[in-house]
């Protein structure tokens, strides 16, 4: 059990200690180092439902159960074999586990929040740890960690998430076992600075996010939390994976001279905005920018992006009461496709589900498995005035530019076809009313419900381009929601399905003479363009803040190379495969 | 609008009227028609979190605007062309919608509930329905009619759902628009005896439940809800879609006669129990059974059965607080493969997920998307004590028959090497203990989540057997919850994605020489068991209950020729085109 105590020590006295894994997001930090262990319990308040007592109760005594089964086998696997002294242990704890003054109250607490069992674990553990403080007998006071111990593996068994994200404070270093994808945005605006973890790798979602955040990132750094204590400074380096814990004035001065290699690899960056997305071996592929902001759009135009492959309209409709009106929409449409000055516009109609932050009524409240609801076209189907007020104010900016209309959730060959009526409605209806509307108005359908990537053949007739969406993609094809921390690193798009699935998406196009883009994460992520690039993709849509990194990774590739090892990638088996192909291997 | 008003008609004073429709589900049945308006507001009192009150405001008043904008359409579209009459009445019910009579109140009923928006506006529609029956005036008390009118609008535009069950009384026939797939179940233990609807298909999902539940359905029955009021009597036979309103002396003796026939047929199906699932052209298909109580193991045997394809151990973890011991589980598992006598027994692992009635506190209780979340192997992976438990149980079990171990949810290789290596370590264990375990006990995989249908070749080597679980495949493969009901139709097995992931399964399966199976609920639809043989299925395993009836349908199926139709079939682009192919054209 790692003993990384608490408290901040001076800086000056402690020596200087190397330690290295491998990078997996660039970038180099200086800061605080703010450790969280494994099974710290850092829960957050966590008040429940007064009918939810009972179940509480119960998920408190099954995961005691298990924690005294596991104890107890334990025990009987050592037996013999085991050190005196380890046993000892073992019977302490498992004296703990029945111990009145850690069981006593529990229910209790549970009943009067009424709060989560983890969360009255939490503060019965508090509770614990002020009696033990005010003791003098160091032995006693000992026991403490036992406990924790102890408590930790109850909690281990309450169930199987990650704990939840500790308040970072602007400018520390999280340093932990393995970080859930659902923290990474949330560290970033606490102000932590960097990560560096026990387990992970470069590949897991995890670290695709922290890519696409520009957050650094050091995982698999074994013993990492024997060695790091909190309050240590570090100073570490996502690009060779380094890690300089206490720095010495010679380390701060080599920080210092990193910081500026960065800033001049940054500026190398910068002189690809004007440089074409071309591999080595002079295939040109097209790199559009996924934008929902005006920002957004003038650096996508800045870093020439070829267009936007996908501008969300959702903002439009969160954080307010009120729906936006035709003249709201119109002239935001309007303005995006202005912004980029006759490259290709891809707007994409409502794509909001039960699961986002809808203020304004459209969706419905009630839904057991939002993901699985009334969310993307559906919605748009189902609340038809809403839907025609969208794309009439879309097809009137058709007029201002080159505008795309894509459509999110696509399912089924009727929906197009119900989508098409209307929108040769409206055009009519525009144009009658005096309105100019582009004389052709492309249209477009998201692949991320698995059904429409496997079925494209039976409604590729009805689009003129397609955008294979993997975020949802994934999450759908391995019936794993993306945000549920306790499913670990199932979620990944490394699976062998996934990249089958993209692969006949990308083909059945090509054949069908219908681009193809992929607009989800792994789409900005310049460590897989490699894998994107083999399976045929030509056409990358990505957040503009990692257009030139994603750019870089095509100009460093050789298409003819990638598309030979292509079959290799294609047998994979497991992620582990599909890793050390990505790795070169 | 339909006018079919409440009120129990006296049967004499009514003349006898026939109507037909499309029969969805056999049987026939006596009994009084309960009529279902389409938004006839029987919302059960619904109270929200006084958090979503905002919401619910906000709906409230966005299909209030929908219901006027809908109107303001609907009087511009029909000037000039229009008749007076009709335009009157629109503006009636335009000034209805502004009516502060109407409006009035329902604000301050939904934040004094707090009560749903669908809630508020029918205690609304109640208080100015005893209004308005207090009146004298004709006139007046007819506007109720048009206030129902406007009322039903704004809930249509509130969320797009069927009206919730109404309670059916025993012996009652449900009249309605349409019927969603989640009610079926419950309207039969209501005790309805029948259903008939305006719209609908026979291939819906609604209409293969209903003929799992032996409940007689007549779908499609134009104008229905005009010609049947609420208490005329019925006569219904879902086997030729015939409707006798008010029946007469004569129609009542037929009713026998049909009982009769009926009965006739249940004796004709029986004599099938000891007949061969053969195929006209000598093709031998096995039939399997799904079970979950040792009535099913029961009736499976007595049907003829070669086995179990599906023996659910869920009922033994709900509706009670502890968890089953070993002993319990293992009783149980070595009661069903007694029960057996030597036929296949394939047990199948804890299929608990959150959305399950579990009160022992195994699953989580906090997901978003519970479908997406520790369900399957994966909530087994993560209680390994309570996994290993029940491997142990069903392993004990393996020495009293042919007991095969069937694992759900599998999404990777990953997850069933780690199954394999818990069976190898606690069958030695076993051994070790003194208790005897079969030589080799087979391991198979749920193909239920598209990853793993779709990339079956990455793990096939791994599993003896394979069960297509379409009932969850559908859900995922469309991103649709098979029980949310404001998504209508859309779940369907009759998909092109779904027929050609069936295809691909079956054709990966033979291949390797790995049998596959289809449990699902369509397995055990004797309509659809064409189109399963046209795609290559030999093994199917369904509710005992429906046995008989889909070997029935295998006994009249001419392989060869159902085979020779398949590219037709897989290459239909929408669901109409497979409806037709399932009905011969």
């Amino acid at each position: 059990m790692p003993r990384a105590r608490a408290g901040l020590a001076p800086t000056g006295l402690r020596p200087v200690q190397l330690l290295s894994g491998h990078g997996a997001s660039r970038g180099t930090a200086l800061g605080r180092a703010r450790v969280r262990l494994a099974h710290a319990l850092e829960v957050a308040e966590q008040r429940v439902a007064p009918q939810q007592v009972d179940k509480e109760l119960k998920r408190l005594h099954v995961a005691l159960d298990a924690a005294r089964n596991e104890m107890h086998d334990l025990r009987q696997r050592l037996q013999g074999a085991l050190n005196q002294e380890a046993g000892e242990f073992l019977d302490l704890h498992a004296l703990l586990l029945d111990d009145p003054e850690l069981l006593f109250g529990l229910d209790e607490l549970i009943r009067s929040g009424p709060y989560s069992a983890g969360y009255a674990l939490r503060l019965q553990r508090d509770r614990l740890a002020k009696v033990f403080d005010g003791m003098d007998d160091a032995y006693l006071k000992s026991r403490m960690d036992d406990l924790d111990h102890v408590i930790g593996r109850i909690h281990a068994f309450l169930q199987p998430v990650l704990p939840p994200a500790v308040k970072g404070l602007a400018g520390e270093i999280l340093v932990c076992d393995n970080i859930a994808p659902s923290e990474m945005a949330q560290l970033q605006s606490q102000g932590v600075v960097a990560i560096v973890t026990t387990a992970g790798s470069a590949l897991s979602h995890s670290a695709i996010l922290a890519r696409s955040l520009h957050l650094p990132l050091i995982v698999n750094v074994p013993g990492l939390l024997h060695k790091v204590s909190d309050g240590d400074v570090l100073i570490v380096d996502g690009s060779d994976g380094s890690i300089t814990v206490n720095p010495q004035a010679e380390n701060l001065r080599d920080y210092r001279v990193r910081l500026k290699e960065h800033a001049r690899e940054q500026r190398e960056l910068g002189r690809l905005r004007s440089k074409p997305s071309r591999t080595r071996d002079q295939v040109d592929i097209a790199l559009l920018a996924n934008a929902e902001s005006l920002e957004d759009v003038t650096q996508a135009h800045a870093f020439g992006a070829q267009g936007l492959g996908l501008y969300r309209t959702e903002f439009l409709f969160l954080q307010r009461n009120e729906l936006p009106d035709e003249e709201e929409q119109f002239h935001t449409y309007r303005d995006a496709a202005l912004g980029m000055a006759g490259r290709l516009v891809t707007i994409r109609t409502l794509d909001l589900g039960a699961d986002k932050a809808d203020r304004t009524g459209l969706t419905l409240s009630n839904e057991e498995n939002p993901a699985l609801g009334l969310r993307g076209v559906r919605l748009s189907l189902a609340r038809p005035l809403v839907a025609d007020t969208q794309l009439r104010a879309i097809l009137r900016a058709s007029a201002y530019g080159k505008v795309r209309i894509l459509i999110p959730m696509v399912s089924t060959r009727e929906e197009l076809l119900a989508v098409r009526r209307r929108m040769t409605r409206l055009t009519a209806q525009l144009r009658a009313e005096g309105h100019a509307v582009s004389e052709r108005v492309p249209l477009g359908a998201m692949i991320e419900v698995p059904a429409a990537a496997f079925a494209l053949e039976s409604f590729i007739d009805l689009v003129d381009f397609l955008s294979i969406g993997t975020n949802d993609l994934v999450q759908y094809l391995l019936a794993a929601d993306r945000n549920n921390e306790a499913l670990g690193e199932l979620y990944s798009p490394l699976h062998p399905a996934v990249l089958r699935l993209l692969k006949l998406v990308i083909e059945t196009g090509q054949r069908h003479q219908i681009p193809v883009a992929v607009c989800g994460e792994i789409a900005g992520d310049a460590r897989l363009a490699p894998l994107l690039l083999a399976l045929g993709l030509t056409e990358f849509s990505l957040h503009p803040g990692t257009l030139l990194e994603v750019r870089r990774a095509i100009r460093e590739s050789d298409l003819g190379e990638l598309r030979a090892r292509a079959p290799k990638l294609l047998a994979a088996r497991d992620r582990r495969s599909i890793e050390r192909w990505i790795n070169g291997n």
